[in-house]
């Protein structure tokens, strides 16, 4: 068996043009652009770079965006207080921290800080909780990328066994809740293993779905699989490749090639769940937009 | 092999001593007593019995109780207007709403309306995001009280296999959040099924811990269970029976004889986990009282 390969781009581009229809329908209808404010404390180079591609993301979509750049060691309050700005302006309907955030902030206490109605990543507790009983929320962007890539994969997971490998707060702890929902695209049997597992494959074995979210490499391969698993990759790991242009190149948290002849449908990295995610934080700007006017 | 019977009324027993113990310490310390107001709305029999034990057991820990009644047609407004004065009182620490509410009322409404400082039945949004990402905040009274037995039974979940029968937000999800938690006590592989797992008999053979939740007598037998393994019986089902005094009986989720002749140890009904419930709301209570005094 060679797996199919879930194609993250291709699903992403039919979404963002969804996602453009939408945000052309509410500018006709209700005179409204959806906005997103993005800010960037620091000068990490990864961080530049999602933030670049998501304000470009933005653009492309019709919607405005907003970069508020601040330095390193700005005060946490004047960081807070422009998002408290933000919170209040009218014209931004989505407002994201890009994390991590350099060292001495609280991270929480920034989370906590934006509004929940414009908490378009999904990360206030007030949200993940909302998500948790199944009330009107946004679902982060990561875990929602996940619904829509194994639900383009074909396989409705109602009733199907889906492992989660990692618990971290942003991908592995919500994907197992919004599987396990009783709601279309969900209603699985879901176990959630993590590195307090002693053996992984143990559970993975019995998998019809394997989403690996535990960052680092090789944590699954292929004899890890039942044949014909689905397996979501959402692992970026820096390799050293020595013929690479750039002396690495990225790998995920799966064995691709192991993996693939076992399973019958993978995501690839990169151009699996990554292009997925930006698209996801497009689509809650767009629903906060919708809300918000 | 007969298993062990985990006492939730001697176990709350001792915890209640500990409690009380702490709220005299805080009224010693700083002239606080832990204030617990309880609203019950309408006359639903098993709710005033509820509410009845809950303001005897505060009594008893130390701790002053306030009751506000009202009936079951009162406009929705006026309910919240309590709440609101609630919040506002530095005399009261613990606010719980009897659920369930009578019919034309918003529980999440309701629920929304409780200060998260105040909310020591752990129901609001807020306090559920914070339970998720491991921030400080009330863990809900059942699941707490299922942690406890569990520790009790002097099982060290850590790594190992626990299955979760319910997706209940005040039960079956919180637990599942709770034992996968990196945490003492906590850090097991968790499975959560529902009624949309084929097979529940699959996940639960493999268990070292079952938690069943699902509101439904004999959802669990012996025969669906590893020897050895540990069983927290949440359910409290009334089967008739003619030989009783009521001419009913109490049973569990689980077929109690079939599964104490394989577990190592189970929770009976009643006696089990209802007991832990009102002293974890207890505990809560003294919680809140210590934070915001």
């Amino acid at each position: 068996m060679q797996a199919d390969i879930i194609d993250g781009r291709k699903l992403a581009a039919g979404l963002r043009l969804e996602i453009a229809d939408g945000v052309a329908a509410l500018k006709a209808e209700k005179g409204v652009t959806p906005g997103l404010a993005v800010i960037l404390v620091g000068d990490n180079p990864a961080s530049i770079s999602y933030v670049t591609a998501k304000e470009k993301a933005c653009r492309e979509a019709g919607m405005a965006s907003r970069e508020i750049r601040l330095a390193a060691d700005v005060p946490e309050a004047e960081l807070l207080s422009h998002i408290a700005a933000l919170n209040a302006d009218s014209s931004i309907h989505g407002i994201l921290v890009q994390l991590p955030l350099p060292k001495g902030f609280s991270e929480r206490n920034v989370i906590d800080a934006i509004s929940p109605e414009k908490d378009v990543d999904g990360f206030t507790p007030v949200n993940i909780g909302k998500m948790m009983i199944g009330a009107e929320c946004f679902i982060p962007c990561t875990p929602h990328g996940i619904l829509k890539l194994v639900e383009a994969a074909g396989m409705d997971v109602s009733g199907k066994h889906v492992v989660v490998i990692g618990r971290s707060n942003i991908v592995g702890k919500p994907v197992a809740a919004l599987f396990a929902r009783k709601a279309r695209g969900a209603n699985a049997t879901v176990t959630l293993c993590h590195t307090g597992t002693p053996d992984v494959a143990r559970y993975t074995r019995q998998a019809d779905v394997v989403v690996v979210a535990a960052g680092r490499p090789r944590t699954l391969a292929g004899d890890m699989l039942k044949p014909g698993a689905v397996v979501i990759d959402v692992g970026v790991n820096r390799v050293p490749d020595q013929s690479a242009p750039k002396g690495y190149r990225l790998v995920g948290d799966a064995d691709f090639d192991s993996c693939a002849a076992v399973a019958s449908a993978i995501t690839p990295v990169p151009g699996g769940v990554g292009p997925m995610t930006i698209t996801m934080l497009l689509w809650n700007t767009l629903e906060a937009a919708r809300r918000l006017s």
